[in-house]
């Protein structure tokens, strides 16, 4: 059953998220207060370090675009593991605010969005489902295509690794 | 006095909300956790399933924009309620994220979204009051004109409907 | 130690929070709901209450930016305080949404929004590192450089003040 065991599920995709991205800047990956953790906007870092850049709707078509979504979607895991150790502690993915560096006429940012929730259901079943936003941004750091922040809920007795 | 029963006030209105838009990708519209319900950023629907499209400033007016915010208050209070049942349960709106599909030198991104803001306090009289952000997008999903989300306090003991 | 005591340490800096900035619409500058604080978001006023304005990346330099976020800062510490009080009251800045007013091609939004990171650090220690997302927008209200919104985590004790 997809989501039971998020671990397992990761492994079986091939995915690895025990590294998460270190903030560029002066901030943390993740907060947790009480039983939610707040993860840092995400952007589409590939496994090797280089990131999906360019705007979508030109430069980046809307399958590229979606595999970006799924790379943020990537991240954002490995930093919500980076807070609550084993992910079977996630009870619930809140909430998705998905940014897409797009044409100002691109019409399909939740298709793009989509690569990184349809991960999300993947890998959370049911606990996955979100609320969300998908939306067109004036640009992103380094031209990146597209970045997601995520809100989710954990189990109250998730302890935070040291 | 307004707000004290929103169910009635929104029929004084005229206003249905018993139809929440469907999400229209890979999420739901909306995710309580303890006493917070985050809704998915909702569009300016018409009654009619219509949208408000074209950029703010240029192809709709400061006044079609402060309608199309009203309208995106209607879905997000029909996509709360989904959650809640009888909106009776909702203790107080917290936050808004408005989000204008702008041109790049439009100012009045706060007069649009009181468009959304001025229906809520309508409906939830003081417990209507929220923390807001209003800013502009670069474009936004199939052109509509706004799109704003919203955090919501519920009472305690509200049930989610089957 | 920075951080120890905000407000000491804001004396330090010569900053005055003891006046947030009125709301330009029908909303509040910020709401609690339960340990969690709401706080709307804030542009870059200076303290006679002049804004900074124009597109990052053109009108505005980096370093003129990064000012500007440190103003938004300062605005949030104050916005913060109305509600709760004494900033000592603080147990986490949660987490940041920081938005650029800049050209499409800019590329140093985190370098941007540490403006106003740098300062929470700053002022209430390793309780003022949080998550945050640094992204890039269409437009702003009346030009404004920058706005940044934030969420803090306060004492259960804490009580709002009349």
């Amino acid at each position: 059953m997809p989501g039971a065991n998020p671990e397992e599920r990761l492994a079986q995709l091939g995915i690895d998220v025990s590294t998460p991205a270190s903030p560029v800047a002066n901030y943390v990956p993740a907060v947790r207060t009480g039983n939610l953790v707040f993860v840092s906007g995400q952007g589409p870092r590939r496994p090797d370090g280089s990131m999906v850049t360019g705007k979508v709707g030109s430069a980046v078509s809307l399958d590229e675009a979606y595999e970006a979504a799924r790379l943020c979607g990537v991240n954002l895991i490995a930093a919500l593991k980076s807070q609550v150790g084993d992910l079977g502690n996630v009870r619930r993915i809140v909430k998705l605010l998905g940014m897409v560096n797009a044409e100002p006429g691109f019409n399909d940012h939740p298709k793009v969005i989509n690569g990184c929730s349809d991960l999300l259901v993947d890998v959370f079943g049911d606990n996955g489902k979100h609320a969300r936003s998908a939306v067109g941004m004036g640009s992103l750091p380094d031209q990146i295509s597209v970045e997601i922040e995520m809100i989710a809920e954990v189990a109250e007795s998730t302890q935070i690794p040291d």
